[in-house]
């Protein structure tokens, strides 16, 4: 038995500072246990009590029967130490530490937080600073927190990670006044021990979960995340992960809460992203996707029939449908026909979407008769039902007819309820209709259903520890940082690092036409700035050019350079910039940006992490606005994005096999060329530890 | 009285077509007025009835008593027309028609829609289409939606223009549950007369409305809605606008739903823009914005103390709020000590924003000494209270010690609740303190708070005739197009347009250095990709230039061009784009964007509608993300933006003067030179009609 399992399904537990009081927040959790009806036993521990809530009560852990499977300590920070200790000493596989004042209250606390985990040896710990876990399922909950004197929590098949307790707690009521059920809910607070991703990996495997929600604020084990991530992919269970940090207030805020260290945002959608993962944007989101996902159904597309008997609403939703990608395509000629003939309509007037059926009024028949119409329809992914005031007399008609037609169909159907009607929100996903109150949620949740494809699985990164051998830290000149880059595959310039003019004019000879001289130095930074790049020199016009560069060079007070390096012109071709650099939380990262100023004026990049696979590095291409640039913008011949593609796998093969050495790496710029032509990586920057 | 006062305050109502049963839709209306303690009389009408809720009943309009000040219009399409002939004729000043079936629906209802507009004669009419309006301030209400069955809306400072009826049933519940009351809501339907405009005009005078709220599908009378912008900034007075038609869908959709006419979005965000409307972008802004705009307090900046209870919500607010561009700060050094004294904490541990206070518990003298020093606190501009469900279980406590320290400061001070308590959110708001469920609404309202300054005054366009005296419809050539732009103060390029190969020698000769060649022709479109342009010529290398320009257009089939132009060559600078269209719905447009292909594939452009005043120029500039690029980007030198803002505001000034002939305007590219030396038009075109 694993801790986790321990955890969320002990035979046995130990309250450790139960009191008799169950108004008191220390006497809730044994109570939880008795109302949810946790079949197990239930073992208080407290000096001053005999019995609690009819329970024989235990003075200290040493006198506990047996060793509990999992325990719960209420007790304040000077006192959990001790606790814990003692429960390792009794043989307990894992225990939860709620109190706060820890690692995320100030030095001091840190330093009793590792106390604490010192104290559990090889017991495993949840928390300190969480509420604990509740697993609706089973009827088991090890937590004190004020969500659970709720009644009639739904149970369901949506499991919730989250590091946050009091956003556990936050979506916990929401949910429960929505209708929408929950199996297991696990906040994790500083993550002394367990993290999310032990959970996750926990979670993916549970049978009674189908999707996971995940209130992230930071990630401990970026590797661990995409092992859950992965194994959920392959087992068709989504995750949707909402994470703060996407400010810098945010992740000030977060780093301080948990102290839990924030990565940079763009690298944590590249890693939801390449590991299958949804992205919640909004808080409600959170809610929102895993309520529709946990119907089961995907939808084959983006193309949604929105039936209305409320003409603004139905516009209100179609429009904010249209803003997230989702088609609203007037229903096909057969679908038009049986429309009309049902609705008793002029085909010319409802052949639009939304469907309005206002004029037909509510009649049970027509509405059923509408939808089936609209889900058989092969135009269509899935199917929204506008619920206007109407419906509100006779909710159980309007949800009992959406019920019996969503049944015949294998689409999705959600319901977008437009008065404010919390009753029939909760009865439509009670019933397996998730149903929304805004327009936007509606929008969301169905671009969420498309069915997403396997993330694929990237070739590993082979190191080469041969790769770097001979080469000193700190930054390499640009022949060695390119000499690198064209041993691992990438395309480069023709060209020829020389010592001196002479050496310059015959290099020149040597390519012919027209020639690119600069100044080769691992000192010098920013050559162009210095007059150390001239473009576009007859081989007579180098030696000239070359007295010239060492003069402004020295006059400017750079170092000494290298020598000089002459290359071929390249003209024409989509300039990029192909980077790469390592997070300090997630790892290395590969950066593929538009040209010139674009990438840093417009923000035209796109992100992933090592390793890359080569659908990744497709999706980098397509991600870039630029895209249309090489696809042949304004006449233009289409640029070779294969090649760019091999290119980005090339550059992430060698960052791959640098290892840890690399620290940066960057092509700016690389020259896509016509198709057919291959791109040219015509400068370059390697920086080593 | 105007119609618009009769309708919102009558002294007497017809109800034409009411039922004895309260039951039904058209009992609903006297039940209305009598429940919500009109004190006007009320005449039902209705051949089949003698008494209708205790009320006499007249068997038609003709043997009413006297013209009654309105009238609401219950009877279906086919019998309305007759109704609304009979109260024009008895002198009735305004009547609402509630029917469907009219504009919306197809052809036929078109026509139905234009006769009853027609037998309305001088009589305003409000509808078809619509639910009609509800004056909760006075207790009047001329409408049959169930909306209106709940007990106890709350009255408030908030009125409502839509053009969806449903949208504005949908508005009052949400409202109603969160506690935001509403004076004066109104639904304009298809607008056969009366519009939202007109509604808007007269709202934004109404004593008891500081605050409106518009519901928009399309505007019919931009002048109207800018003339009503205009006096409610001068009068403080936010005017709050969601509008659809953003996606193509949406805007296919509102076109059949109201018949009213989609113009392109961007330009509706550049009226909203100009005229200090704030742009509502969720639907459940369009409550949230206007509930905080209610309190009559405005923020004085953008930087706002996050005070929690629970650590994770105050992340997750805080997140949200560095995302909408609100700083977060620390306290200041006294606050630090203030608060550390109060909660009786280490400063170091307190020193931060969100300020948490977890640790202190929710003791309310602390509470309110915690609010009070940061409502005190100059690093402030607002102060958002987190409430944790520990407050669920002494709502009064909390929202009480909230309402006692708001009192004390002119601040603003938001609530934002974070478990699932729709009565804290109620209680709260109905004590003046706007509470929000979401992080994102939070954030939104905080920006939606500062305080705008009143949209300047635009300069009003002269009309000039003999501008465009003289020149044909159709394209301009570029000679004919930069005459033009450069008699309206635009500077463009110093050139010359000739005839042949001799004159285009000696032109070049007379500018001196390199020029720039281009074929002159109002009919060639693209001259450049027709080899009509080459850059970088000596007057030497004129003449054979012209020959092989000739016979290349020949070769290609180019119309006969009407000769050459010569310009001096334009070097260095930040290349731009000035343009002028027409939209169909809002008028004049002017455009600023990036140039080259920035503009296209970055969607960097910045719009206003004419007329455009110097701060509407000097805020396309700051909008565009090219606007580092002009302040010196990458050591480059600062470029002469005051120059570009003269440019925009002569281009803007053309086009005015130009008047109706004037259909499409460019200046692509305008170079914008360095600090002091002007920007240069180097290629332009016009088309007239």
């Amino acid at each position: 038995m694993s801790a986790i399992t321990a955890l969320l399904n002990p035979r046995s537990v130990a309250v450790i500072g139960a009191s008799a009081d169950a108004g008191k927040m220390t006497g809730r959790p044994v109570g939880y246990l008795q109302k949810y009806g946790f079949t197990g036993e239930i073992w208080p521990v407290n000096p001053r009590a005999e019995t609690i809530a009819g329970l024989r009560c235990f003075p200290d852990v040493a006198s506990l029967p047996a060793a509990p499977d999992a325990a719960i300590v209420l007790l304040g920070p000077e006192r959990a130490e001790a606790a814990v200790r003692d429960l390792a000493a009794k043989g307990c596989p894992a225990a939860i530490v709620l109190a706060s004042g820890y690692g995320e209250a100030n030095e001091q606390g840190a330093r009793r937080q590792q106390a604490l985990k010192d104290a559990a040896g090889s017991m495993r710990l949840l928390g300190p600073n969480t509420i604990g876990l509740v697993n609706l399922s089973d009827g088991m909950m090890l937590s004190a927190t004020g969500a659970l004197e709720v009644d009639g929590l739904p149970k369901g098949r949506i499991s919730v990670v989250s590091q946050s307790g009091g956003i556990l707690g936050s979506l916990l009521s929401r949910a429960a006044d929505r209708g929408i059920g929950f199996s297991k809910l696990v906040s994790t607070g500083n993550e002394a021990d367990l993290d999310s991703s032990d959970f996750m990996e926990h979670l993916v495997e549970d049978p009674a979960t189908d999707v996971i929600a995940v209130y992230m604020e930071g990630l401990r084990r970026p590797d661990a995340f995409r092992r859950a991530a992965r194994r959920a992919a392959e087992l068709g269970k989504p995750i949707v992960v909402y994470k703060v940090g996407r400010s810098e207030s945010g992740a000030r805020a977060a780093t301080s809460h948990t102290g839990a260290l924030a990565g940079a945002d763009r690298v944590y959608d590249a890693l939801f992203r390449q590991c299958g993962v949804i992205r919640a944007e909004s808080f409600t989101d959170l809610l929102d996707i895993p309520a529709a996902l946990a119907s089961g159904r995907r939808a084959a597309g983006g193309r949604a029939a929105i039936l209305t008997s409320t003409g603004g609403a139905g516009t209100l939703l179609a429009d904010n449908c249209g803003l997230a990608g989702i088609e609203i395509p007037a229903p096909d000629a057969d679908t038009t026909e049986r429309l009309a003939t049902l609705l008793n309509e002029d085909p010319a007037a409802i052949g639009r979407n939304p469907v309005d059926v206002t004029l037909a009024g509510l009649r049970p028949d027509l509405f059923r008769g509408a939808i089936d119409a609209l889900l058989e329809s092969p135009a269509y992914d899935a199917v929204v039902v506008v619920i206007g005031s109407s419906a509100l007399a006779t909710p159980d008609i309007v949800a009992g007819a959406i019920v019996e037609c969503q049944a015949r169909s294998d689409k999705p159907v959600l319901a977008y309820v437009s008065p404010h009607a919390p009753h029939l929100v909760r009865l439509l996903n009670g019933q397996g209709i998730p149903a929304f109150a805004t327009p936007e949620s509606c929008a969301t949740v169905l671009r969420a259903l498309r069915r997403a494809p396997l993330p694929p699985l990237p070739e590993a990164a082979t190191p080469d520890p041969a790769l770097l051998h001979g080469l000193p830290p700190g930054p390499l000149n640009e022949a060695e940082s390119k000499a690198l880059f064209a041993r691992c595959g990438v395309a480069v310039t023709r060209e020829h690092a020389v010592a001196d003019a002479a050496g310059a004019a015959a290099a020149a000879r040597a390519l012919g036409g027209e020639v690119v001289l600069k100044v080769l130095s691992r000192r010098i930074a920013h050559k162009s700035d210095l007059g150390g790049v001239r473009v576009g020199l007859t081989a007579e016009q180098v030696p000239e050019a070359c007295a010239t560069m060492l003069a402004q060079l020295c006059e400017a007070g750079a170092p000494e350079p290298e020598g000089f390096l002459v290359q071929e012109r390249v003209r024409g071709g989509v300039e990029m910039i192909l980077g790469f650099h390592r997070d300090p939380q997630l790892g290395p990262v590969i950066l593929l940006g538009s040209g010139g100023v674009a990438a840093e004026l417009f923000q035209d990049t796109a992100l992933r992490l090592l390793p890359v696979s080569r659908s990744d590095a497709e999706a980098m291409v397509a991600e870039l606005k630029a895209a249309r640039l090489l696809s042949g913008f304004r006449g233009a011949p289409p640029a070779d994005v294969a090649a760019l593609v091999d290119a980005v796998l090339a550059f992430a093969r060698m960052a791959g096999a640098a290892g840890e050495r690399l620290l940066e790496a960057e092509i700016n710029p690389v020259f896509v060329l016509p198709e057919g032509q291959g791109v040219r990586a015509a400068d370059g920057l390697v920086v080593l530890r």
